[in-house]
């Protein structure tokens, strides 16, 4: 089958690989749709990154690169276990998720801070800019057919957003007011998340000229960091006090340096990006910020996030800006890496 | 009066200045006893950093450099308001923070987070380093007559450490196992509050040998960071799992790193150093800890910190390792800096 591998920093080739076989308890997918996560172009750009290398094989897949990229995928089942539940040709979105499941962190369901974790299509495993893919059955959650797998693919970023707000520890967000920065498919998928916790006052830090349309839809104050300063306007939206919650979604650290700036007291800053950043000191102090970082998502997020994708909570169409073919997966790299601002999630298929 | 006052970087001088003279609402006090703290000795070494320059008093204080330095200080009630509870004679702990009562965060009772927030001796307004201060009333706590004023002046630290505790957001600590960084002053009495809260296990991280020994007599384990891989050595007291929460007192960078490396997943990382840190991005990211960092310590810590201390709850004598006069305290400023490893606390004192 084809398949679109990393072979190191800047170098993405579709070559031929063995279809995956399914082995006890996994089930074969034909893939439907991948998106092109902030990761994977990580890894294009400064990688390898997260990908194992030679030499340093991962734990749990005994893999190093090249490997299969691609984690966020849905697809149909075309082989499960006999006595499974899922039957050919079911639709399912797959957390894409690789945990041991023994250890202590796992047993304490806190399966994304497993002391071996991974992704398929990261950690190898195969991935999503494929045709086949071979995982878990506990890792693939049904859809029903009302829900389009032409965009299901999205849950996946959801997913992410989902578990970073609930880092927040709040019942929900509603009389809250947070601050997003960097408005790209992660930012996008918060202002989704935060809307459906009820957060009262959702605002958008983000520089560019299309995704800031994108959020004009869905957020309510998108600000442009590059002619207004995000702290005072932040602050002027929240008669002096500052936002609530900040969570960074760009981890850059002028964005980073702005959240901490636009926080109350003892406000939460969320570092949602996966990048290393300072905490600018003096704000940290003297207000006496909490800082977290969140990584990815556990089991009851991702199903959580199914389940309201399902029932449609989530309008996410317009994050789609670009379908490309898994031949031509190269190029959704070198479109996100140069044209930037067209784009916000770009989906690679082998059926497009 | 005699006064030891802060010039500048490395200039401490004993000056004569006025006898400072009481104002409504406030109580003038002859100064007993006043610890050196590390930010006075941050002030010496590298300042001024939160001594006012000139050109930019403090708000409250409208004073620039030189100020009186000193603000861990007990004394005995001269003058008082005619109103007052306070009777000439009596023994006070003086809460040495200077803030406005009227901002938003004052309002909401984060004192220490005041939008103006200073302290006697560091911002203007008098300090422990001299014979009289004039302070408000309110920050004036009788101390009975069982309290030695000769270390009373120590509730000040405890309360710091106090505050840093409770930023823990738990009951208490019990059944938890706690990793201090540094077991200088604010380590020990980070030892003192953890052990009030009921931690299970106390893990104290010392490179000196005169502060090891100390830490022995009140932790559960000291451990030195030069011979000793502390994160091995807190991963083994804890069947594997790592230390639920680490204070980090020393503000090294080496004892953060550490730290992080020592922290369950989902652990807590509190700086009480009050230094500018750089979190490890993968110990961070991969066990989602959260950070915090502390700020001083509000009206109720403080009055809760006295109240124990009055009660006999902690025994802090040792800590005090030198009393020198007040004409000799550029010497303390020295001795810290040159032999800090046969020192813990120097009390100053025009009575010495």
């Amino acid at each position: 089958m084809r398949a679109a591998q990393f072979f190191g920093k800047g170098d993405i080739r579709v070559v031929d690989v063995s279809k995956p076989v399914r082995k006890d308890g996994e089930v074969l997918i034909e893939i439907e749709n991948c998106g092109v996560c902030g990761s994977d172009l990580a890894e294009f750009t400064m990688g390898p990154v997260a990908v194992p290398v030679p030499g340093r094989p991962h734990p749990l897949t005994g893999e190093t690169l090249p490997v299969t990229m691609g984690h966020e995928f849905c697809g149909r089942v075309k082989e499960a276990p006999a006595n499974s539940s899922l039957k050919e040709g079911q639709a399912v979105m797959v957390d894409p998720r690789i945990y041991c499941g023994s250890c202590t962190r796992c047993q304490s369901s806190a399966t994304n801070n497993c002391h071996q974790f991974g992704f398929h299509g990261l950690s190898g495993g195969g991935g999503g800019f494929s045709e086949f893919v071979t995982v878990d059955e506990k890792m693939c959650y049904p859809l029903p057919d009302s829900v389009p797998l032409e965009y299901a693919a999205l849950i996946e970023p959801l997913a992410v957003a989902w578990h970073a707000a609930k880092q927040a520890d709040l019942p929900d967000f509603k009389g809250k007011t947070v601050l997003i920065i960097g408005g790209g498919p992660v930012g996008i998928a918060m202002v989704h998340c935060l809307k459906h916790f009820r957060a009262d006052k959702v605002i958008v830090s983000e520089p560019t000229a299309t995704r800031q349309a994108q959020n004009r839809t869905i957020a309510d104050v998108v600000l442009d960091p590059i002619t207004q300063s995000v702290p005072d306007e932040c602050r002027a939206l929240t008669k002096g006090v500052g936002v609530d919650v900040a969570f960074d979604c760009s981890g850059a650290q002028p964005g980073v340096d702005a959240a901490m700036d636009a926080l109350r007291n003892r406000g939460l800053f969320i570092n949602v990006a996966a990048k290393p950043i300072v905490p600018p000191f003096m704000h940290w102090i003297l207000k006496e910020i909490t800082l977290k970082c969140t990584l990815a998502y556990d089991d009851k997020d991702f199903g959580e996030v199914v389940n309201e994708f399902a029932k449609g909570s989530f309008n996410v169409k317009s994050m789609v800006t670009s379908r490309i073919s898994l031949e031509d997966a190269p190029k959704a790299f070198s479109e996100l890496v140069n044209k930037k601002d067209d784009h916000i999630k770009i989906l690679i298929s082998h059926k497009y």
